[in-house]
């Protein structure tokens, strides 16, 4: 089955101890998205401005997603640009041009609002709610989120929390979200709110999922060398929707795998800047990685 | 097998957000020696002060600990104080007063010089060089150690490495002793510098092990509630020996599991102050909260 993934699509200028990069392709959908199409087809649906990079479509095509949803729009493509310390784990953001971005209302394209599997990565909770409004009866919905949200759309998100299966989220957000210092006790509280199943990320940590049946401990697959985060988290959740959306049964009994695939690209993801190393992967070599990855939790 | 426990012995007055506690019994060995206690027979080598309360020589005795190692000086014991923040990753040292803790020195009975397994829980290294120099060909030899020492006692640490068959320290430590901020890079650097197994421990992130067979990730054990992490290293590492000594064959081949019960072991330690909750764990508690643990990462 077929992965809606709705979100930002961007330009990233990216500097990290290992370079720096002006330009790449970057945004939570395109990184979902090109996660996701490893498992499943995929449909995107962001905005784009009149100076965005013709391989960055030939990108999005040879990872056959379906671009009816890409609205191109006269002005400048969202550009963000930001910088790594040393430590990888503290960024600072240098500019923000929202460009086009900052008129951007996700309609659907009919073909698309039967999809089963609904990604609302990270934009506004406005915008994630306007996608639902105009689904049918989707099998499955996952939303993302950032701080950005929890600090000037707090009433928009809580609402969006009560109609989504399941919400990815990062530790220090879920922490500021339930003002609960134990991320544990904070998944528990962000059930409540409305998510059967509460996804948390934790970096080179891995990443955790409560579910009414219990925990499940996601490892982080360890690198040696980490050249660029960036997208890490939005390439966790698409390689997670991809790989339900890839498999037949109830989305629920997938989960588990789902998040070890997330962690995965995840690591391919930071091995590269921006989408340059993941989009050079192989379903192969994911699988391996995987493999390796079991062998490492195992005992 | 039995294991043999060199550290500190303290009394502890420990603020969490959850109480205030003074004079608990504390130090790397007493917190070691009693998580190994669960899986083998334990001989602890420590000092302690003419005002160490009697109810804690008890507490040793009834977990089986062997103390005809542990001195007892005239003076004062070891005394720490600290306070810990909301989110219990930062504490803060209040007061340290060694006391007679000042002129340890780790002679060992006769008795305890052929002990197969021998832990040197956190203490000087140069102490920890004076037991290895009294042991007679122990089979397995494992080293924790505290930031203090790489800043003033790095030579003697490094040449206890070459000394060690397994080190233990926490993420920071092995950043600082590497200068690397990758920590799985740091860990393989490590192996350079003597110990053929490398553990690193991330608090509730859980631990790493790295060794010539590759990496093993060892899940923290959640918890919705820590009262006091002090204390945490060490009854992971003390239950980790412990399981080693407990089992037969290679040593080697029993390190992962040993990591998952020094998880679990140190999981109780959190769930009280000072060693008050580990002490009244059970054998078959401690095996129902592995298992539970190993669900959470089977997928």
């Amino acid at each position: 089955m077929s992965v809606l993934v709705v979100g930002s699509t961007a330009l990233d200028s990216i500097k990290t101890p290992y370079g720096e990069n002006p330009r790449l392709l970057g945004g939570s959908a395109s990184h979902a998205a090109v996660a996701a199409s490893f498992f499943a087809p995929v449909k995107l649906v962001g905005i784009v401005g009149d100076d965005f990079p013709k391989r960055y479509v030939r990108l999005y095509r040879r990872h056959g997603i379906d671009l009816a949803g890409l609205q191109v729009a006269p002005g400048k493509t969202f550009h963000w640009a930001g910088e790594y310390e040393a430590n990888m784990n503290n960024r600072r953001t240098l500019t923000t041009e929202l460009g086009v971005f900052e008129t951007f209302i996700p309609n659907l394209p009919e073909a698309h609002r039967q999809t089963p599997f609904v990604l609302l990565a990270n934009i506004a909770p406005a915008l994630q709610h306007h996608v639902l409004n105009q689904m049918r009866r989707p099998k499955f919905v996952v939303a993302d989120t950032m701080d950005l949200w929890l600090n000037i759309a707090l009433d928009d998100l809580l609402k969006l929390l009560r109609r989504v299966d399941a919400l990815v989220l990062n530790d220090s957000e879920a922490r500021q979200l339930t003002k609960e210092d134990n991320v544990i006790a904070a998944a528990k509280k962000i059930h409540r709110l409305g998510p059967k199943y509460v996804i948390v990320k934790k970096g080179e940590h891995g990443a955790l999922l409560s579910s009414p049946t219990g925990m499940f401990i996601s490892p982080a697959f360890p690198l040696n060398k980490v050249v660029d985060p960036t997208g890490a988290g939005d390439s966790f959740v698409g390689a997670l929707m991809g790989y339900l959306a890839g498999r037949k049964g109830a989305p629920e009994a997938h989960l588990k795998r789902g998040m070890i695939y997330g962690s995965v690209v995840a690591s391919f993801c930071c091995e590269g800047f921006g989408l340059t190393r993941t989009t050079t992967v192989t379903r192969a070599a994911i699988e391996q990685r995987a493999r390796q990855l079991k062998k490492m939790v195992q005992f």
